[in-house]
Parts: C-alpha cells; sequence; structure tokens
C-alpha cells in the first residue's frame, strides 16, 4: 500500500475515533445511533464501515484507546523521581496528575465504559486488564513507600494500591458525574487525611 | 380508597420498582425494552401504564429509590456512637459499611445511574443532590474529628468529606465493574494509609 492511503487511512481512523467519542461523550453509547456517528464523523456510511464493522467495534476501540491512555498517563505520572512524598504523590494524582491528563472527553467516555462493561463481557475484560496493569504499577510504588518507611513494615502493597486507586476513580467519577471540576478540595482532603498525624 | 386497594397498590408499585431494577442491573437501561421489563413484572401494559409513565418514570422513580437508600444507610453508619477512630470509620464504610448495607443490585443499578445522569438532567439534578446531602454529612463528621485532635487544626471538613466519599465511591465502582466482591483488601488499605506513621 503506497504510504500516502496509510497515513490517509490512520488519519481517518483517528477522525472515526474521535468523532465516536464525541458522541458517546456527550450521549452515551445506546442512545446515539449510527446516523448520529455519520452526522458527526461526516462520512458516510460505506466508507465508516471501511475501519469499522461497526457501533459495538468501535466501542471497544474507543474503550481501548480510553484505558490504554490512562493507564499509560497514570505510568508516566507515578514514574516521576525523585518519588515525593506519599500525601504528595497522591494528592498530585488528583491535581496535577488526572486533570490535565485525562481530558474530560475521555472521562466522560469512561464513565459510560465502567457502566457498559457490566454487561458486555468483551468490555469487561479489557476494562478488568487495565485496572490489573494499573494496580501491579501502583503496588511497585507502594512496595518502594515501605521500604522508605513511609508505610509501616507490615503494609500490604496491594491492599494500598487497591484503596488508592479507589481514590482516583472517586475524583474521576466527581469530575464527570457530580461536576465537579476544581481539583483543590479533593486534592486538599487527599492531602489532609494522608499526612502523617 | 379503601385501604387493602392502597396496599395492593403499594405492593404492586414496589413489584415493578424490584422487577425494573433487576433488568437494569443485569442490562442497563437503553439495553432494556418495555417488553423486557413487562416480562420481568410479569404483568400487562396496561397494569404497568397505571403506575408509571413509562421506562423514563421507572428509571427516575429507582434512581430516586436507589439515591435515597445509599444516603440514608450511610447516614445511619455515621450516626454510631460512640464515633471510633477515623481509620475504623473510613474502613468500616467499606467493610463492615457499605458492603451489606448496599446490596449488589442497588450498586449495579447506581453504576448505571451514574453514567445515565451525564445526559439525563433530570436524573443528574437528583444524583447531585444526592451527593451534596452526602458531602454535608461527612463534613460534619469530619469536624467531630477535627475537634477530637483526629485531624489537624486546620483541616477544611468539607475537602475531607469530598475525599472520603470519592474512596467510598471508588470502593462501590471496584465492587461492581471490577467484581472485587471481597472487601478485605481495600479496607486493609484504606486503614494503612490513614492510620497515624
Amino acid at each position: 500500500m503506497p504510504r500516502v492511503s496509510q497515513e490517509h487511512s490512520d488519519a481517518r481512523r483517528r477522525q472515526i475515533l474521535a468523532a465516536g467519542r464525541r458522541c458517546f461523550a456527550a450521549n452515551g453509547f445506546h442512545a446515539t445511533s449510527m446516523q448520529d456517528l455519520l452526522r458527526e464523523m461526516n462520512l458516510s456510511a460505506g466508507a465508516f464501515y471501511r475501519y469499522f464493522s461497526g457501533k459495538d467495534e468501535l466501542i471497544n476501540a474507543i474503550a481501548e484507546e480510553a484505558v490504554d491512555q490512562a493507564a499509560d498517563d497514570l505510568a508516566a505520572f507515578f514514574a516521576q523521581e525523585p518519588l515525593p512524598p506519599l500525601p504528595d504523590l497522591l494528592a498530585g494524582v488528583a491535581g496535577a496528575g488526572i486533570t490535565p491528563m485525562v481530558d474530560r472527553e475521555t472521562q466522560d467516555v469512561l464513565m459510560q465504559i465502567w457502566a457498559e462493561s457490566m454487561r458486555a463481557p468483551e468490555l469487561r475484560k479489557r476494562v478488568q486488564a487495565g485496572f490489573v496493569t494499573l494496580l501491579g504499577l501502583v503496588a511497585d510504588l507502594m512496595r518502594r513507600y515501605r521500604e522508605r518507611g513511609e508505610l509501616p513494615p507490615d503494609a500490604d502493597p496491594d491492599a494500598c494500591a487497591q484503596a488508592v486507586i479507589g481514590l482516583i476513580q472517586g475524583y474521576l467519577l466527581q469530575r464527570s458525574v457530580m461536576g465537579l471540576h476544581d481539583p483543590e478540595p479533593f486534592v486538599t482532603g487527599v492531602r489532609t487525611l494522608l499526612s502523617p498525624r
């Protein structure tokens, strides 16, 4: 395939994914019809079906991208050296971390993905795999904090990781569903609760 | 209206709500048709429409009930006297607290409600009002912990409450979406992170 055509094809695919994300973030998966999608993509049905077999495949591709992006961005954030004190890191995930990282559209789609994954086994597998990857990543961090003495010697890194990820998920949920777009109160609350007393 | 008829009417309404919750928890709001609902309710369309104007009104009624129930149960849990140490209370919300309190069906419906509320303004208003009530309740608790010296004198009760509720929401999400039904690791993690170090 000539190079220009591959580039064109990649660009078209990205255009489809972006338009799908916009539609789904605004209206959810079910209330968005193929016609809504094609209108937003400014494409004919024929052009769309060259890239995806239908709405379900598009949803899966968008979910994969959103889950991967969130995991990659969190991994990059957690890789900072030197490691800040634990309360700063956790507060930072919500503040400096997630807010600019996970754009509002991706995050709104993530809410839809979470809900939809409860009835779509394929999606559920993907979401759970992303969660397990993230859990391993955060557990490694917790191990380092334990070595540094910022967590007690008998701290269970996996258990701590689960609670840490719970905080992040709760933060995303409050931003999407409750419309709390200022990260400051959440960040302050996390720092207060987690600081040595 | 004669008393027996009112009782019958209340029972029928409860039966409709319960069947709706089962359907929606399993399949979400959109993939559940009126026919699915009537089959699960074992009712004729005519009987159903004496109670609700349609699927949307049923969804709103179920959402209202789920949000109210979660708020009431959390309020009862937070009202325990004497107040336990802060890490115990927070760990307890996930462990002894939420697990038996919020049954799995209500919780699965809650996930659907959260996602759906992003596109349904009426539902969104209800969900956000429930969140604000809960926030006030938890902020009052945080004030008491501050008075007891378990939080620093300059702790912001509202900010702490937001982080605490984030933890609870993250826990519910992990239970519904990630299928983590054993509360122990999360509880242990919360207790470790929040204990004085």
